[in-house]
């Protein structure tokens, strides 16, 4: 191997190689330990069970998308994805963009033509702008101490990078690699959840307090990301061929028990994750010769693992 | 359209419709611009042509890679590349790794194995390091004004992001989109050229100043994000049919005149380039409510066009 690896998902690949059970944490004297030591030794307690009906899977040919909506932050745009997720909206409808370095869009391709758009069902077709919500207990923030041109702070909360302004109290779901967000038009408020993004690129941050952020993929960000790019304008697919169908959509709540992801989320106010975040500061890799002594907000990855199945207890 | 183009390579899209000749520049004192309003109008002296011989063209089947390289960073690197493309050292090698939001990397796949590497012909196989260099008169530097966390200053340098340390005096290619470099191993003079990789995720700014870049893919970013990415260890293929066969890499001024990239980069010591700095900073599109009114070092697109067609004089 002749650079080193930036695993930001472990699902599949790391998996099997975690620590399953009988973690203990290290306490912070010892010496500097690489990500991957600390998530296979992060205890039961660093990791986090999404809530599924905060997940969405959307299923491809190539295999699964799985996003964790955000409603602290997007709860009218949350209400509405499991609205048309439930009734089956997203359903034979297609991915219809790849901007190289930018986004992968899905929706109605025909959404903008009234005569064949695909009726919205049960869901609400105008939602207001939650570009922002105000800063509130329930939404714990850990703070990033780097410096950030784009927000006054940032920092993690609830799994998701933010931003944050306290004197204006205000926090917002950052665009990093991987962000799901609500495509609207030039009025604030003319996104309804019914055309998604998901930022593929270098972190389009000067999209942040633009536009409803409503989640993050936390599984099938390649599959996503390896779709043919498009050079028309905005990426967009110019021939129906060449747009990738999606199968489903389902809210994993409406899942059989078998389907639904078994995935966790290191919680990102954990001490765990806190030494993951120093250890991206400074890697303790060996084949790192100098520090950088910083870290940005979407240069952090929030790990992702299969949930452990569980185990008989023993003596270990 | 429900989210804003991001425009990042001008060939091919764009190329169409841009002004070819008889393009004025306007006065700084003019209404605030969109990106693509700069680059139209941007005068022929803000385009610059790369010199053929800092210039690389890999042949994949799915289309051509153009690459500039950088000799003012990495002499000894770029005189390497320059000997093994001569000597058709990549030629039927393959691209070997693909890791989510992280790189893409090829070269000999049995390199390791000395009793299968490709041999180097009269190309070096030892090189020293050249992670920086000295900060020189010939490396005229575009100060970036905005906040980074990686480094003292950042801007721009003969159409290449870098970095700064005026105190240290030296001067580097930074890790953003685009940007190749020479993988190592853990010693840091390790690398020789015949393993390069490709920046295609969120900017990995901890590599700078650890490993060597060289240059930067001006066309066809887009073949090489949208390959299959592997979630194995690393991103490397596992099956070695999964790895895509590079046909050939030729120095352009080793391949016939009709067969050179005519593709001409924005002057990043231009005035041009400096309003598009400040377009991308504040955005001027009618779609933005809010302007960051900051840009990140890797947010900068450097603009690629084709090189015009000599036009007759015209009255205009």
């Amino acid at each position: 191997m002749r650079l080193p690896n930036a695993i930001t998902c472990l699902t599949g690949a790391l998996a099997a190689s975690l620590a399953t059970s009988a973690a203990i944490a290290q306490p912070a004297a010892t010496p500097p330990r690489t990500m991957d030591e600390i998530v296979a030794a992060a205890p039961a307690s660093a990791w986090r069970t999404p809530d599924p009906n905060d997940v969405l899977v959307m299923t491809l040919d190539s295999g699964r998308v799985v996003i964790e909506l955000a409603p602290g932050y997007a709860p009218e745009h949350v209400a509405n994805l499991r609205t048309l997720a439930r009734e089956g909206y997203f359903d034979g409808l297609t991915i219809n963009r790849s901007q190289d370095n930018f986004v992968v869009q899905w929706g109605d391709a025909d959404g903008e033509d009234p005569a064949k758009a695909k009726p919205l069902g049960s869901a609400k077709a105008a939602l207001p702008a939650e570009f922002d919500t105000a800063i509130r207990d329930d939404l714990a923030f850990a703070r990033l101490p780097d410096v950030d041109g784009w927000a006054p702070q940032v920092g993690f909360s609830g799994g998701f990078p933010v931003g944050r302004d306290p004197q204006a109290g205000r926090q917002w779901l950052t665009h990093c690699y991987a962000t799901v967000g609500a495509g609207r038009g030039n009025a604030p408020d003319s996104s309804n959840g019914t055309e998604l993004y998901v930022v593929t690129g270098q972190s389009p941050r000067q999209l942040d307090l633009n536009i409803t952020t409503v989640g993050r993929v936390l599984e099938g960000m390649h599959l996503l990301s390896a779709l043919p790019r498009s050079l028309a304008p905005g990426g967009f697919y110019t021939q129906p061929a060449l747009r990738t169908p999606i199968r489903r959509v389902a809210l994993a709540s409406a899942l059989p028990e078998a389907e639904r992801p078994r995935l966790q989320v290191m919680d990102t106010g954990s001490a765990s994750f806190e030494a993951l975040v120093e250890a991206r500061r400074n890697r303790a890799d060996a084949w790192y010769l100098r520090k950088a002594g910083h870290i940005d907000l979407c240069s952090v990855p929030i790990p992702v693992r299969t949930t452990p199945a569980p185990t008989a207890p023993s003596g270990g």
